[in-house]
């Protein structure tokens, strides 16, 4: 069994894509237990239209939605306690779900997040990782814009994180980890990356494999199973990527319905074009992971629809099942040199 | 008459494709003059080849050409004085050429342009400025791997020297200049993005507008006409974007080649999927430009082809055209409430 909660009211359309997102997302993993937090009076109808889910969750009734366009620290003073965003996330330390999942405002969730839970023992910074797709599949990036600015130490707790999920997402014993820089040479970069990637390589780390420096167009090529970069450029490059793809996209449509001979070409293809859509469908990969907490936060895109949003509660299923938390904590501990703390060992948190 | 001088060794290729590089843009630009620095031998044979270009270039025989994966420290060392890519840029100071064309080693044309030409007056840190290809057309991102980050003040000049290229390349009187950041609301970004946003704002500049901070994924949207952010975040920006052009016409290729119908379809549709790969030509858009340098230095792809190239030595005609030098010059000036300086005056430089 795997125990979720769900912020019922968090992203642009709250109840009426969460509800129906959880719902598809049980018929793919019967094994799910919701834990909801919503207000009542929005959510009740919509659940009575998918019993099965009903059947298979708790709701408790909430005061508050945190608003989309709330500035973090307003959310906080209003939300606090009595929030959909709070209760969700407050239900990990109350031992009631494994991991919390929310398309609530990015900047309310990691405050409330990094509040209620607190960072993991020997980790400075929390981070958002991101699942980008590549020519080889896919990688993890992070952090993408949890904080802005990193150290060298804090870089290599990136890489720490970064690999642990690797090996939770991917299912592989050794990712290989890179540290994004602006050009392969060592003489090359920021201090900050340089000094990262001496810690890096004589800490040989058990969990992973350090490749050395990637560049920008590396991570579409695949080139690493994890990015490592602090938060400003990792937004950056997501966004410059998200917005090329939709750009192309535009592009696409324009070319293909221009003259009638493109347009029966397109019908054609049709097939073909489905499946890159479907290759391109950002819901597909929808999921920031926050890294670092005690306890697993999962971000969806405040614009998801229900497939999307469904999407985001596998990638949370998934980091349950193969245990990221405990994954991250035996990785900190071995390079910290202390004893894996007890929850650990207890696995009470994540290990199922 | 523009007057534009050529590291003929420059690139992957070197004389092969800077060659016929140059008698395609002379075709189009019947009133370039070109100077040559090359090593004769590997040239003279080429150059009997194009005797239009012959005819309308001078040949200068150089000792040695910069290899590609030189240091730049190395390259200065063995180069300076006596490389085809010092003696073009010193065409500049020599009165000789109004701009230099290079597709060499990035880091090494850099060190030798700000060793040879120096910065401008008032200008710390030159930049490195691209042309990217948006959904409105075109808009320029600076700077893009020149230094390291960068405080507010070297951002405010990227904003100056950016407002004067876009007027300068896309005739307009008063570009929109964005500053690239992680978000919209005032609150986040680093403390250097934030002062640079106040100075700008409060400078209030006679040569552009100042949008406010923009993301990642308004580059591509085309939302202003300079982005301004330092060379870190502004490589992995445009590398990221490339890398996912890359990918995505990676899927399409792929799905098209499938099953028969998205054959048949994609010859039916082949015009349609020529303008697409027209609109993504990375060789449309060639050239990133130097900008704070007393000269402008244009940097070609190093694995740019003849056309490729010939687009680079386009954008350094332009820029020649419409005064790009003078235009920074009037802007800094200005900003900095002094008297233009006396090469604008006598407009000797790049003015035609």
């Amino acid at each position: 069994m795997v125990r979720i909660s769900l912020d019922v009211m968090g992203g642009d359309y709250g109840p009426e894509v969460v509800i129906p997102g959880a719902a598809r997302a049980l018929e793919r993993h019967p094994d799910i237990k919701f834990v909801l937090f919503g207000i009542e009076a929005q959510c009740a109808g919509l659940l009575e239209k998918h019993p099965k889910l009903k059947a298979n969750s708790t709701f408790y009734d909430c005061e508050i939605a945190v608003a989309m366009d709330e500035k973090p620290s307003q959310a906080l003073r209003r939300g606090r306690g009595k929030s959909s965003m709070w209760k969700a996330i407050d239900a990990i330390n109350a031992g009631e779900a494994d991991v919390v999942v929310s398309a609530g405002n990015t900047g309310a969730l990691m405050a409330m997040s990094v509040f209620c839970l607190r960072t993991m023992q020997g980790i400075q910074r929390p981070a958002i990782a991101a699942i980008w797709p590549t020519l080889k599949g896919e990688s993890i990036v992070l952090d993408v814009g949890a904080t802005i600015g990193a150290d060298a130490q804090q870089l290599m707790d990136f890489a720490l994180m970064g690999g642990a999920m690797a090996r939770a997402l991917f299912e592989i014993e050794r990712p290989m980890v890179g540290l994004l820089n602006v050009g392969v040479e060592e003489i090359k970069g920021q201090e900050e990356v340089k000094e990262a990637g001496r810690l890096i390589r004589e800490a040989n780390i058990d969990g992973f494999d350090y490749y050395g420096f990637v560049e920008g167009d590396d991570i579409g090529r695949g080139t690493v199973d994890v990015v490592v970069t602090e938060g400003f450029s990792g937004n950056i490059a997501l966004k410059a990527a998200e917005g090329t793809a939709r750009q192309i996209a535009e592009y696409l449509r324009a070319a293909m319905s221009r003259t009638l001979l493109a347009k029966i070409g397109y019908i054609l293809a049709k097939g073909a074009f489905d499946r890159l859509r479907e290759k391109m469908d950002p819901r597909k990969v929808n999921g920031g992971v926050f890294l670092g907490l005690n306890g697993v936060v999962i971000k969806s895109h405040g614009g998801a629809d229900a497939e999307g949003f469904a999407a985001a509660i596998d990638v949370g299923y998934d980091m349950v099942k193969n245990g990221l938390k405990s994954k991250i904590e035996l990785d900190l501990a071995k390079y910290h040199g202390g004893e894996p703390p007890k929850a650990l060992s207890a696995g009470m948190n994540d290990e199922v």
